[in-house]
């Protein structure tokens, strides 16, 4: 039986351990965090996941579908608040499918518990990888003052966008790497449930106040509470890096968003406090290390939370490294790892360029007469020729096509598009069978 | 007088730490390999540089031209050879000024001696740099089984490519870095001097073997031989990852340098010992943190050898944030490292595409017709209009010209010269007065 070690119990890591479990791997994780089950986690940040087709399908490949669909909220589309307070929905599917949406902390305990319960599975909690020997394929662990060695065939970064395994990796020739910080930062505030523990807002809904260079966003908490956040631009009048005190913030919701006033009764107090903090996409290049090395999750790929899909592209990871094992088996890992770095990086790059334009998308395109003029007649042609038109917000969040090939069929979407908005009158005739007609005819011509 | 600590004893750290101690700052510089005076440099692998006019500038402010002159070997041209043995030579510029070339190494041992010679100035070998405390201005030096932490006003990163202070850097939020290998890789072997001492090759020209993917270069030493290059892909049938033994090394000298075997007696035992080596291009954004910290040099901006202007770019900046000290004084020093980071992430982004942009020129363009050809016309054209038509190769080495305003201006050089090569007939009267009218048009209409 070979021996596998992963470096990070987040949900990848831990969705991998359980997995790698099941097929009867003898696997070792360690975790540079106390026990989740033992202790607060992200210090009260709480943060929410969606989990999309991709989570689904992972999940399901282990078996662990059923469990997790026990601790998700659905979201079955966005409702928009402009500035004056009006509310409209826009549902994400025609076929009225749901995005799911789940509390990090509780879908990583529950992993943790699954994959703690297979026998030859083990968890080590507070242990942070110092070095990674990729000759000797040895990781070598401080745990309390001692540094101790551990040596595996499979070694697997998932310790996150900090990962220390890639660190280790970024010392090697011809690894490529980058940081990107991006001109945003954000800022959460929390908006509990009313006295009567009833929801503020549409609980079916992802809630966003759209403001074309910044936004605040509200995602469901199973408590019925919402988690907001504020996505802005550090620069600038209104820029977080100028918004520091209670007053600052008050001021800013006055005028950019003022129907989520009375929705957070301590808005000033938690302005001031709740840290500020920056969104970083992370690309490198390969996904792996000889044979004995890979990289999972925001190890490999950590994007800006715009698209929900970071961890969705996580999980995907894993499944398609398992399917790799299942389709070419682990007598020759090099080859495997090989396929798997050809198949994730595409996929990664694409997932952090998905998420980066779903940034512009969220805060500007939603409050785009035209954007919503183009959702209006894709949503037409998909409804009536759904074997056709799948829309790239659909492809991404409820299908398993690599995120790579969706990008491009998005970015053909939009060639159509740019054509189809230009014609004369459009703005009327949306509706017509002429509109519905030529976006067909340019759907088989353009490339 | 305030403290300054420099990481980094290496070309641009010894170079700042002789102009910050003759502007009368204590400096310390720490440097984690042993005193070069003491130890061989690089283990064997003779790396020579070319000392352009940024350089020669950035000695000048510092007083130590003159100094440096004694020790340099002058290059006028390339000289090119073909695959049939035949060379050509082309001047770098038309008033045939030199590039110089330079030993590492012996240029190393000049500053450091120049630098501790000032009682101000104190240099510390052997120590590496485990981390800084950003916000107490420490760096914590690991001096035999010491850990020990200094203090200082302005900490400089100086230590290279893999800089420790950059990696420190790179935990801070809104710290952007990248590091991409190329394709290519190098190896090495040394061209002797004759029997009688005698340079085998023109010793006035830095010699290429272009051959479209990959090339040979030879460059002078000071004792009559020539540091030899390959640089080429790792991929494909001629592919360094393919050619390891001695064997695989004569047959590729067989097929494509056949004129260079000669030269070479123990060109199989070179080729079978010397190491392969990957080439990196690093940047980051900002190169400096809060008031107390900045990078220089290869730390900020690692490129790709093939301009000869990574040491230069590097002694420029330092020359350039010294005169930023002489106009701003340092009692802002946040201001003035913010200015810093302003001038110089432009022009070390543009030293690395440059750098690039050389790679395929050498190995491809110097034995393209048309490449041959344009060269002719833009000679001409700055032979009869010094005052308007500079080429980029002149501005990038006989200029003091920012590299991004360079480049700008090579980049538009390429518009003027595409149209200028469509002409009909050029091949022939590119040496006629219309196609130097046409020129001169361009030149003032192309943006």
């Amino acid at each position: 039986m070979k021996k596998v070690i992963i470096v990070g119990a987040g949900l990848a890591g831990s969705y991998m351990a359980y997995a790698m479990g099941k097929k009867g791997y003898e696997v070792q994780v360690f975790e540079k965090r106390p026990d989740p089950r033992k202790s607060s986690y992200g210090s009260g940040r709480s943060i929410n996941l969606v989990v999309s087709h991709r989570g689904w399908t992972a999940l399901a490949y282990a078996g662990i579908e059923e469990e997790i669909r026990k601790i998700v909220v659905p979201a079955y589309g966005r409702q928009i608040h402009d500035l004056e307070g009006n509310e409209s929905y826009f549902a994400y599917n025609i076929d009225n499918k749901a995005i799911h949406s789940i509390s990090r902390g509780e879908f990583n305990k529950t992993l943790v518990e699954l994959a703690e319960a297979l026998p030859n599975v083990n968890i080590t909690f507070n242990s942070f990888c110092e070095h990674v020997d990729f000759n000797k394929g040895t990781v070598h662990m401080k745990q309390g003052e001692q540094l101790n060695a551990y040596s595996a065939d499979l070694i697997v970064g998932g310790d996150g966008a900090n990962s220390s395994v890639r660190n280790a990796l970024m010392k090697q020739p011809r690894f490529n790497y980058s940081q990107d910080f991006i001109d945003s930062g954000y800022k959460e505030v929390h908006i509990p449930a009313d006295q009567n523990g009833a929801p503020q807002l549409n609980i079916d809904a992802l809630h966003i106040w759209p403001r074309r260079e910044f936004m605040l966003m509200g995602l469901a908490n199973t408590d019925n509470g919402f988690t907001g956040t504020v996505f802005a631009p550090f620069d600038g009048e209104y820029g977080l890096d100028h918004l520091n005190t209670g007053a600052d913030g008050m001021r800013y919701f006055e005028k950019y968003f003022k129907d989520a006033i009375p929705l957070i009764p301590d808005l000033e107090e938690q302005w001031e406090n709740n840290p500020t903090s920056a969104l970083v996409c992370i690309r490198c290049n390969p996904y792996h290390w000889g044979a004995n090395t890979m990289l999972i999750g925001d190890a490999a790929h950590a994007t800006v939370p715009f698209y929900g899909e970071g961890m969705n592209g996580s999980l995907e990871d894993v499944r398609v490294f398992l399917e790799l094992l299942d389709e070419h088996g682990d007598s020759d890992m090099k080859k495997v790892l090989e396929i798997y770095t050809e198949q994730r990086v595409p996929a990664g790059n694409a997932l952090v360029d998905l998420s980066l334009r779903n940034f512009i998308e969220m805060r500007d395109l939603v409050a785009d007469p035209s954007f919503q003029l183009r959702k209006k007649i894709e949503r037409k042609v998909q409804a009536n020729h759904p074997d056709k038109w799948t829309p790239l917000y659909t492809l991404v969040k409820f299908t398993n096509i690599p995120y790579h090939e969706a990008k491009a069929e998005g970015e053909r979407h939009d060639r159509i598009m740019e054509e189809i908005l230009a014609m004369d009158g459009v703005e009327e005739n949306w509706d017509s069978e002429e509109v519905e007609q030529e976006v067909l005819r340019l759907f088989e011509s353009v490339r």
